[in-house]
């Protein structure tokens, strides 16, 4: 039997056993939260509503047709608790172990990880990077857990109270899940600077990317990994990580630069650099939010799109095109217009391979986005072009802000979003596989021949 | 002097050719555009708005912040068909000459037009060309003036007034203007199937990429050329051809399929087809309308927004991204997820550095439209998101088709569709390499490293 299932993972690509985790997953949410107790007494949920929750879930998205905390019980918060951690954890894991498989073939330092012999590399590496995987997660969740529990207790009655809240909210940031449970996301602590700082920080954490968190660790704690000085983080690492922060700036930036004269009139500097930062911040994947975004104005919510669209790191617990494709493409085109085709960066060349890749990606990702806006401009009509170009951006990117229209789509708008946030968590890369089909190799050649571009 | 001038010529790239040569007949019709006469009596025209009237009849776009019929005399039509001409030929007659220097390379057939000795062929060539050019298109809109002449005799009191709307008609049908003296386009033609066919040649004749007319040319009067039978058409005549078939009829039914209950509810079916039929033709770059396009329902104006941002084929009158670039896009994001790196079609391999170039300009075309986009939310806000998105495609692929917006446009917003404008007509290819300065080579190489993509 367990011979079985191993014969299995090895025949399998990883975009299939990508996308079978998430199916199987999304199945088993579905159940779980059909389960009795789940839901508040005298509350029913239509099956659509549930596949939703399931698959926003599942994909940490976090956009929802309910309000969750009017809709389940405490039980049923532990149960989205755990759907958002192997939403959340899944993804991360294969897109960790595949990225290691293939560190294999080109020495990354991290492949060290992966200890079993030769033969059996794919099976007990995979079992040991999903436990190193949940150690780091949890433990950052307990420790979100621990801050928010002790500063809740002046919002909550009971410590009860506090500690299920401050739970959930370093569960919900961390895994970037975007739920929450005070039925107005973080509007409630708009005025709490260090619950928005905190919850920064988690999300941070968790859309990162996981082979960040590793080489941080590794680096701190060099010798363990027979690290040898300086350390080098791998080129990935400087990738996305400048590019997170870059991101992080230019929106914050620009939210500021296009609402002083609007939305932040008449507040004060840190208020509006707060709220300019944590929405910033959210856009990443986080999907919480301290206002209620539809106050901002048109240039803003477009910026916020692009952002979302954007996404988060690889190997992370966000979505959309993902950092590192966003900056290959800047550097490509950059590149590209000074006639050389070799991107070189920190010392390294970056594989023609991954720029192709990267450029395909964002193509069809915008092909797509924009036939699910051109699709849901007929199914549900009564929204404004804005507010569904901001919805499917959230749930392509797995963010989850929304401009408010969630609940009121119509079933055809909700399976397009839930297919975005499908699509958009087990990434391009796989949805690519899926559609293409099997290889097909050829020997053969034509002759090449030129044709005029653009 | 003339020596002085063939120096240059030779010293310079393509992109600065062409962008010169725009920039001077830019500066050369505002200049014609303010001579005395041009104006109706007493018809003052602020400078921007020339400079606007300037720079759409050079990309012969035929945006228009003015109405031509209430604003310029009998002279000031001439003027502006003569625009028109440099406008459109200009392009055509550039971009054919470098794909034929480089096909030199290649070995092309068409190459045998440039029929100079090897030292000379630069500028004789050129000089040739321009002359095959000028010849084509002016028989051709000769051609239409003369059917719609005496066509619009059953419309016109007398020969004079017939045939100069026939001329301008046509003029502006040929070279994808898209200007009108009717005051409102074609709408007064909109129950004239007649007119409208001859318009969609004509406007297909332009906008189908010169190097296709000459081989469809040298496929009739094959002798004259020394032709091979079976005449073999190059790869760009094969793709760019298809690719305009294909979303002239793409465009045709998803119109019908978006409107069939709204706009089409209660029209015949000749009616909706030619609505359907003219409205889609004219997104490639003719600019013309039958109706006013703001009746449609969103999905259709978001549809006619991609096709326009499409935009025509490389070296003809039009604008956008090109046929074969979008095309280049679909096929390999096809070949790619199937795991294969090449093209094969009609027997013939792409280049990989043309695959780049097309997905490169995509990229670029959408970063740049979007900008435009989100900077007119905040210059001309008060227009509705989809205004400005049909405009700016609109701008980009040098179409000229608008909600309506296009008078009540700020000053922002005027100089940021000029922007377009320009930048559509010379082609993303051009623009890069102004963008990008000298080419830089280098001899060093740095290890290669892998990172993970989406
Ligand atoms: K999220
Ligand atoms: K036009």
């Amino acid at each position: 039997m367990q011979k079985d299932w191993k014969e299995w993972l090895h025949k399998r690509s990883p975009a299939q056993v990508i996308t079978a985790y998430y199916l199987i997953s999304i199945t088993f949410s579905v159940l779980l939260l059909s389960l009795p107790g789940v839901h508040l007494p005298n509350v029913e949920v239509p099956f659509v509503d549930t596949v939703f929750t399931a698959v926003s879930a599942v994909s940490v998205t976090g956009l929802s047709v309910v309000d969750i905390s009017q809709t389940y019980s405490v039980f049923g918060y532990f149960v989205i608790m755990l759907i958002l951690q192997f939403g959340g954890i899944g993804i991360m894991a294969l897109g960790t172990f595949f990225w290691m498989l293939l560190g294999k073939k080109i020495g990354l330092r991290s492949r060290r990880l992966i200890m079993a012999d030769h033969n059996q590399y794919a099976l007990s590496g995979l079992v040991q990077l999903v436990k190193e995987i949940i150690k780091m997660i949890v433990f950052i969740e307990i420790i979100g857990m621990l801050i928010f529990g002790f500063h809740f207790l002046k919002y909550y009655s009971s410590w009860e109270e506090a500690f299920l809240h401050a739970l959930f909210a370093s569960v919900s940031a961390t895994t970037n899940g975007g739920m929450d449970i005070t039925g107005a996301s973080l509007v409630p602590f708009a005025d709490d600077y260090f619950v928005q700082l905190i919850t920064i920080i988690l999300i941070t954490l968790g859309a990162i990317g996981f082979p960040v968190l590793i080489e941080v660790k590794e680096y701190l704690f060099g010798r363990k990994w027979e690290g040898a000085y300086p350390y080098r983080f791998t080129l990935f690492t400087k990738i996305t990580t400048i590019t997170y922060a870059g991101l992080l700036i230019f929106g914050t930036l620009i939210i500021i630069l296009f609402e002083f004269q609007h939305f932040f009139q008449g507040k004060s500097w840190h208020e509006s650099f707060f709220y300019a930062f944590f929405q910033s911040a959210t856009t990443r994947s986080g999907g919480l939010a301290t206002m209620d975004v539809s106050e901002f104005t048109m240039p803003t919510l477009l910026v916020m799109s692009v952002l979302m669209f954007i996404g988060a790191s690889p190997s992370s617990v966000g979505g959309g095109i993902r950092t590192t494709t966003f900056a290959l493409n800047i550097l490509f085109i950059w590149h590209f217009a000074r006639g050389t085709r070799d991107i070189k960066i920190f010392r390294r060349e970056l594989h023609h391979e991954d720029i192709l890749k990267s450029l395909v990606i964002t193509i069809l990702a915008t092909i797509m986005c924009f036939s699910a806006v051109m699709i849901m401009s007929i199914t549900d009509k009564q929204f404004q072009l804005i507010e569904i170009i901001f919805e499917v951006c959230s749930a392509f990117g797995t963010t989850g802000l929304s401009m408010g229209i969630t609940p009121d789509l119509s079933t055809g708008g909700k399976i397009i979003i839930m297919i975005l946030m499908f699509i958009g968590r087990i990434g391009l890369t796989s949805f690519l596989f899926i559609i293409g089909g099997k290889e097909q190799k050829t020997n053969y050649h034509y002759p090449k021949e030129k044709i005029i571009i653009g």
